[in-house]
């Protein structure tokens, strides 16, 4: 059963819990600023994103507290220095992030409450976080105020100048691996998770056409109470659906197969074969079980 | 090492997939919206966050395209009638919203191509997908150009009217569960995330003062080379730290601990015990005995 929402008639707090829990998971910034005096600050942010890459732009939200409705001190030194350094945070250092989110006096350093170590930045005057795998030199663009009210954000529009980058996190082919970058995700409540292990897998899908579609598919296949939507919506994402004669000879060549007799091979047996492939993430052998009936 | 990259010196594709791959795990807005026609489309982008809950404010981004810079139906359709329904993307219909990023003629339906349900909403004239556990009615306030040439993204600024929210991803308590909503998030190139078992794990911590810091942790912590980062940002992030007579007194509890005389008490033991504790996720074991130092 689904619930409406009218978000209006909502307290703000259980509305803002709704949008967290449900928008996830969210890639967290890590921004470090600094205020005319040169005091340092360091701060995570969830709400947060690339949203352009030529241009290379990246948005946060510094939100008005829901308690209180007061902006806090990166909004402040963004809006009189107008730049900032976003850092990337990694499982390793996830607990001195979380330490930065306490709400500490203005003069209070949060470097040095969590013993991260602010490194020097080659465009803009605010510190990188040297344990942080990835960091971007940013200079504000633009801040747009969303709201007056406690839990109104702002879009901070930053543009990247410059980009650190460590190597340790790269592939042999040079690009980032999610395994070795290790990055943590913000969920609602107290929740994170950790993107890499078993967590995280590659699903490659065609771009261009052709492609199967659902509407192609053979009818027990579309209608088939075993295959999952996933299963089904893998094979709907194949660039063709292999002939019979094709696919029965492929599927001779599984045992399993080629030891049942043709009265044997059941609509209701091979699906149930196939599923096996499917949870075992042999999408080949399923593919030809289904493609030979 | 660290690698110095300035964005305008990179090819776009290569700076893009530096952001994809170090700006994750990224929320997927699964879009649908209609043309003047009444054509539905459904497309997933993952440069989208929530960045404001008073008043309810999400924002995606619908790129040009890198290759031959061209512009995608969502922003077509939205441009034409200034609404849209972001749906959530829950682990049981990955496989259908990855089809949907397929490149289909406008005419193509991909609710058709995919096999997912198209509903109708209470206030806009797009569809919600039926699937998917949350859906947020908007309109669209604002829809920011950010450039003119491929890879240029558009900040398209929608706010919630309406929130459809299925009632099975609730804990007992009527708040979201992440495990039961079991949300997918974007990383690099072909990788996905699965936020939900044992990736996803609760942080609590205290957000206001006092809180140890830091600083105030004894040498020992702050130099061992036993514990880890986290280890000592957790212990750093406690709200005080027990004193020695309390520590020990506790540490007794511990058979392990009150086996040992107090000559065999050293650092370098204790430390190896307490990281043994924090391996277990035993927290409050592994800061008695590092507190009884």
């Amino acid at each position: 059963m689904k619930k409406k929402i009218i978000p209006n008639l909502l307290a703000v707090a259980d509305l803002h819990q709704i949008m967290l829990g449900s928008i996830a998971p969210r890639p967290i910034a890590f921004v470090s600023t600094i205020d005319s005096k040169g005091n340092q600050n360091l701060a995570p942010y969830s709400f947060f994103n690339a949203f352009s890459s030529n241009p290379p732009i990246l948005v946060f939200s510094s939100n008005r507290r829901v308690d209180g409705n007061t902006t806090k001190d990166t909004l402040h030194n963004i809006q009189e220095s107008m730049e900032c350094v976003i850092n990337v945070v990694s499982h390793s250092i996830v607990r001195q992030m979380m330490l930065c989110s306490v709400d500490f006096p203005h003069e209070m350093s949060e470097f040095k409450a969590s013993g991260l170590t602010p490194t020097k930045a080659s465009i803009v005057s605010a510190p990188l976080v040297k344990e942080s795998p990835v960091s971007f030199e940013c200079k504000v663009k633009e801040i747009i105020t969303l709201g007056e009210n406690g839990g109104a954000g702002h879009l901070i529009i930053c543009h990247v100048e410059c980009i650190h980058l460590e190597e340790d996190v790269l592939d042999e082919n040079g690009r980032i691996d999610p395994h070795k970058i290790d990055l943590m995700g913000r969920m609602g409540r107290a929740f994170y998770v950790r993107a890499s292990g078993d967590a995280v897998f590659a699903m490659p899908q065609t771009q261009t056409l052709p492609v199967v579609t659902y509407p192609n598919l053979p009818e027990h296949v579309r209608k088939s109470d075993i295959l999952s939507a996933n299963d089904i919506g893998y094979l709907a994402g194949l660039k063709y659906w292999p002939n019979l004669e094709e696919a029965h000879n492929e599927a001779m060549k599984i045992e399993e197969y080629s030891k049942l007799t043709a009265q044997e091979r059941t609509i209701g047996k091979l699906h149930k074969m196939a599923k096996q492939y499917f949870l075992r993430q042999e999408f080949d052998k399923a593919t030809v079980l289904l493609a030979s009936i």
